[in-house]
Parts: C-alpha cells; sequence; structure tokens
C-alpha cells in the first residue's frame, strides 16, 4: 500500500578491525563488558566491509533483517538488543531536542539488509563490521549522535573498535553499567601510511568453537587467562601505544605477534582446550619468525583471531618479498593467478639464500589466497541511492547476476 | 693385556616417567633446578625401560660410552656432569666408611653401555630413564648408597623422578646448592592397580625444539610459565596428590589434562612459540573429550610432553572401549595386526552411538601404533649375567641378529 510518508532509507558501510591487544573474556555478559582493555588496526574497505541499509517507515508491520540476501530471525538476542539500544538513544535525544526535522516515529518497524564484499567462506570475522554497520546505520536512520560504542558492543564485543579508522582502543571501563567502555582513536588512518595487511586465508577442515562461547569457557576455566588481563595486557597497552604513535614497526611487530600468541595460550589453558590454530597456522608462524631471522630484523609479524587465518603486518617496502616466500612454502594450487586479491603486489622471486633460510617443505594449497590491504577509514555513509540494498518497498533488491 | 684384578661389571635398567603435573624450566641451568615441582607416573619396564651396564677397571685407558649401540663422546657436558657428581659421592663415601669390601678405585676408568627396549623414532623422551640408569648403575658399581637425585638430575631434570618407582614427586627445593631438589615416591607401585597407560604413537612430520632450549626461552620470556610455577602449581600438586591417594580418577584425569595443557600454552606464550602438539595431538585431545562427554564422566585423560605423542590415562575397564575408539578415528594403515604392542587389550566394537558422539573424520594412519602398558616398580639390578651390555673385555657385546 502506498504511504504518504515515504520511508527513511540510509546505507552505510563499516569495516573490518584486527586486534593486536587481543580481546578475550567479557566481565558482564549481557552488557558485554570485557575483563581488559584491547587495541585494533582498521583495515580498509576497498577490501573488506559490510554495507548495510536501514529502512524505516510506517507501512512495515515488523522488524526485517536480511543478511547476504538470506532473511535472519529477528528475534536473535543479541540484534534485540542493538535495535531496543538505538530506539533507547532515539527517545533520550528527542526528549532533548526542539525544532530539528524530525526522525522517523519510534513505533515504526524497520528493516535492515546487510551484506559483505568478502566470502563468509574465507573464514573472516565478520560480526564485528557487521554490528558496527548495523549500530552506524541506524544511528543515521533515527538521528541519533554521539558515541555508539554500546549499540555495537551490545552486538559483537569488537564490534566498538569498527566505528573509527585507524588504530583504535577499545578502553574496558570500571563502571557496572558499562558507560565508560568506549573505542577511542589512538591514531587516524593517515597515520603511518607505509603500514601494509596481508590476510592469508588457511583451509580449515573442521568447525571451530565460536568466540563466544570459547571466551566464556576460558574465563571460567582458565587461571592464566585472569593474570594475562590484570597483570599483562595493561602494560603490553601502553606500549602498542607508544610503537604506534612512534611508527616503531619492530616493537609494534613483536608485541603483536606476543599478544597473538598469548591469547591462543589462554585458549589452550581453557577446559576443554580451545585451539583455533592449526598445522598450518603453525607453519605461518615459523615462516614469519624465519623470515625475520634471516633479515636479522623484525620485518612482519602474525597476528591469529579465532580461527587458523593469519593476518601479516608488515611494511611497504617488504610486502613483494614476504608474498614470494608464502607462494614459496605454500605453492597455489589451481587458482595461481587469483591467489593475491585486493592491493597489487609486484612479483618477485625470492632469493636463493632466503629459500635456504626458510628451510620449510612446501605445503600446496596449505594457503588459499591472500588478500592485501591497508589500514583505512571507519564507517562511511553511503549517499549514492544505488548502493541501497534495499527497494523503495523496503524489500531486499533483487542481485544481478556478476 | 690380562689383569689380576677383574672387572667390576654391573647391569641395571630404569623405566620411563611421564609427569602429570608438568616440569618446564629450570631456575639453575647448571645444577638443574626446577623453577616449580613436578609429579610422575613411573611406567611398566616390560613394555619402556633403558637397560645400562657399568664396567670398571684399571686396564680401561679412557672412558668410553655406547648408546643404543653407537659409541658417544664422553665429554658431553650433561654426562660429564653425572660422571664428577657419582665419583664425588663415592669419595665422600669412602672417606667415612671402614671395614667393607671395597669398591673400585676411583682413577679407574668406566665404560659405560645403555639401550631402550623401544625405538627411538617413537618419539618417546627416553633420556629420563637414560640418565636415571646411568646414575643407578654407576652407583651400584661405586658402593655409593643414598638418594641418588642429584646424580640423575645433573643429566636431565626428570630423570631424578625415573629412580623410584608409582608415583613421583620432584620437589623443587629451595636451597641454592639444590640438596634439598630430590624425587620422593608418593605412592608404590601397587597402590593403584586398575590404572593403566596407552602411550598412543602419532607420525610427526618436523624436527621440534629440544625441551633444554625450549624451556630456557620460556623462562626468558613467558609470564604466564612464571605464574603457573609460583601461583598455580602448588596448589595443583597437594591436589594431585590427594587424588592419586585417594585413587579418584576424575579428579586425576582432570588435572592432568588441564596441567598438560597449561604446559603447552606457556609454550605457545613463548617467544618465539613452541608448538608440540600438531593436528593429529589435538584430534586425540577432541576425542578424549569426546569420549567422556559421552560418557558423562571423565573415564580417560591425556597428556602431552615436548612432542605429539599423546599418553593416555585410564582404568581397566575402560582400555578396551578406548582403543577402539583410537582404531576408529586412526584406522591404522599397513600395520594393522602391529597396531596394539605391549599388554594384550580384548578388541571390542565400538557402539554406534558412541562412533557417533565421536563425530570425528577417520585420519588413517593419524596414530601410528599404541603402547600398552601400566605402572610400575624404579630400577633394578639385573643379576643374570647374560644381561651384560658389556663383554669381559669391555667393550660392546655383540648383539645377536635376532
Amino acid at each position: 500500500m502506498a504511504s504518504a510518508e515515504p520511508p527513511v532509507v540510509v546505507t552505510c558501510s563499516a569495516p573490518v578491525n584486527i586486534a593486536v591487544i587481543k580481546y578475550w573474556g567479557k566481565r558482564d555478559e549481557e552488557l558485554v563488558l570485557p575483563i581488559n582493555s584491547s587495541l585494533s588496526v582498521t583495515l580498509h574497505q576497498d577490501q573488506l566491509k559490510t554495507t548495510t541499509t536501514a529502512a524505516i517507515s510506517k507501512d512495515f508491520s515488523e522488524d526485517r533483517v536480511w543478511l547476504n540476501g538470506q532473511e535472519q530471525d529477528v528475534r536473535q538476542p543479541r540484534l534485540q538488543a542493538c535495535l531496543q539500544e538505538i530506539r533507547r538513544l532515539a527517545r533520550k535525544r528527542r526528549s532533548t531536542q526542539d525544532g530539528e526535522s524530525l526522525p522517523p516515529s519510534l513505533s515504526y518497524k524497520v528493516h535492515v539488509a546487510s551484506e559483505n564484499n568478502f566470502p563468509t567462506a574465507a573464514g573472516l570475522a565478520s560480526s564485528a563490521a557487521g554490528y558496527a554497520c548495523l549500530a552506524y546505520t541506524l544511528a543515521r536512520a533515527y538521528g541519533v549522535d554521539g558515541d555508539l560504542s554500546e549499540v555495537a558492543r551490545r552486538g559483537s564485543g569488537s564490534a566498538c573498535r569498527s566505528l573509527h579508522g585507524g588504530f583504535v582502543e577499545w578502553q574496558m571501563g570500571t563502571r557496572a553499567d558499562g558507560k565508560d567502555s568506549v573505542a577511542q582513536p589512538v591514531a587516524p588512518e593517515s597515520h603511518w601510511p607505509q603500514l601494509r595487511v596481508l590476510i592469508l586465508v588457511v583451509s580449515a577442515d573442521r568447525k571451530l568453537m565460536g568466540s563466544t562461547a570459547g571466551m566464556q569457557t576460558s574465563v571460567e576455566t582458565s587461571a592464566l587467562l585472569k593474570f594475562r588481563a590484570e597483570a599483562v595486557v595493561p602494560t603490553r597497552l601502553r606500549e602498542m601505544g607508544r610503537c604506534i604513535l612512534e611508527r616503531d614497526f619492530q616493537g609494534f611487530a613483536q608485541l603483536t605477534m606476543k599478544d597473538s600468541n598469548q591469547f591462543h595460550a589462554t585458549c589452550l589453558d581453557t577446559f576443554p582446550p580451545i585451539s583455533y590454530l592449526n598445522d598450518t597456522s603453525r607453519r605461518i608462524i615459523h615462516l614469519v619468525h624465519r623470515f625475520n631471522a634471516h633479515h636479522g630484523q623484525t620485518k612482519v609479524a602474525y597476528t591469529f583471531d579465532a580461527g587458523p587465518n593469519a593476518v601479516i603486518f608488515t611494511l611497504e617496502d617488504t610486502v613483494a618479498e614476504f608474498v614470494a616466500a608464502v607462494r614459496h612454502s605454500f605453492p597455489p594450487e589451481a587458482n595461481g593467478d587469483k591467489f593475491l586479491k585486493g592491493l597489487p603486489v609486484a612479483p618477485v622471486s625470492l632469493p636463493d639464500e632466503l629459500k635456504t633460510a626458510l628451510a620449510l617443505e612446501p605445503i600446496p594449497g596449505g594457503v588459499k589466497y591472500i588478500i592485501s590491504t591497508q589500514v583505512g577509514p571507519g564507517p562511511q555513509v553511503l549517499d549514492d541511492p544505488k548502493a541501497h540494498l534495499l527497494g523503495p518497498d523496503g524489500l531486499l533488491r533483487s542481485r544481478s547476476a556478476a
């Protein structure tokens, strides 16, 4: 039925972030408050992003949500927590403002569609970008300003870090209501232009334990996790901040690797133990250490989240050689020409002495492909109406076959 | 040349031990003093043992050592430390005794031959049994009584635990000279006759970091290891002692698994990280947890040392079913009839509901074979002259082809 009042339609995009000081463990499950602060690098949306459209109309009879073209159950608790929180903020704002153009009524239903520009099969954590994008898009649609950390965090803790570009700290906060558990920029996207990021997508052979259940079990069972959160992370966070501000790559790289290893150590100390790294992950770790040892300095760092994929940090001048080292150690199987996606990397041949130094038996197909990217900006409003994922009727736009 | 004085020849055997509260890290590298106490189970020598012959004669012109039929460099520092320590003890004893039959002169040279009854390729740590056997055999040859912890420990820390049968604690001690860092029995071999041990020998594809270098790096770089040693192990040690004395299998099994996991967690927290577990090890961990979950109780425990092989603890009434579960998950490749060595295990077929509960894709050949054994006694003197590995000339006896 046609309506006199056109729907409010807003489309935004948000980035993936990769923690270099890891978040693992909540002190409050419902409010999603962490047991330690964390620090992340926001990746560029040219390679990895979530796009979300929110439409609000008095004609809609229920809230509806689509993810990557599939309608989802809108009653999911984390989705509901985000929707309730944004409506609470909108109500609060409305009671304090006057005069401005009124946002849509809070009694109207909302339709939301979201999609990623990277395959889910890649095993990259998409919930951070997804919930950051949801929070940002709903805020624009409802006319909400101010800090969106809580909205994003209620969906997925690390999502609050995707609300900013560049380098971002999620401060754990100390308040019981979580009002001071917010994400804040440490340095902007433009701060360290030489920094480059490679995502090594690894073949996984089994289903992993989800991070929500995993971190809960860790908090309940790992004495090492508690010690890490209280005694190790605060110092590391200050040191990581310094490395980033001073663009100290060696310090940044070593601390990134140590913190990834310690996070996975606490997973192993969990009971029953959690293993996200597989034999290929461990070979990548080996490769990085041997590559660095050969050069006599830390030129490359790895970090791993709740899965076997490696995220590699390096500087512009080392990317080509390291990609060649990965190709040498994990020869591409069928897709040799599609092995590298994203930012172009010049092909170089590996010096024989480096090949010898790596001394690893090549594992064909161990790395499925590489996504080459860099540090990027925070969420963006997409003004082009063609970007909308929902049509004027509030339903999913049919996507043309590629 | 013939001598009027016949050589003193002594042959002894000593067992392998498996720690259930792990030793990892020294506070004194030279004296081999640990950063925490540890507790182990002595395995039966019918399946795994080292046999050592020591011969002492005025006719020998130099100290010589053979290991598994190959002559070794006698100048190895750890071997020298053991020889010096036993000679020091012998000198001390001689100055306080009188009247008894005199042991051979301390100025005579010693020949030592040692061999294991299990293949080195199995990747089982043989140094503990080896140095315990060396200490015990030399002590008999030189007429030394009393605690041999220090002699064995100077060769390999965990060797002192192989000086006793049953369940053994290596007390870390607090003295700078290490005199109170000794192994003591917790319970004898006969204490828990239902307890059974399975060693799952896993195919390893690469060389591992040795434990001596590994633990040194861990002490230098892992904050979690320091915390574990100081804050976690003391409580666990008391609890493990209680579980053993009360024959509380569930408590024993859970703590054994947790402590193995925490040891490997501290390896991962080391920089560069150390990984002894591979994908097969992790599948065994999974298998054990699913097997226990299916039964609604902890019927099986795993523990892993500095390599991918699993040591399984279970009770007599569960051995057959668990071996069937291993066969199901890791179908033997060529050697189906040689898959199980050691104590016989009745073949049983796995109930379908357990097969379903395991829900693991079978990995043929992931486990090479199983050694079935039990708790056993400490070192033994072998009186049968046929047991001597050295002939009357003090040289290695040629072994007849089997």
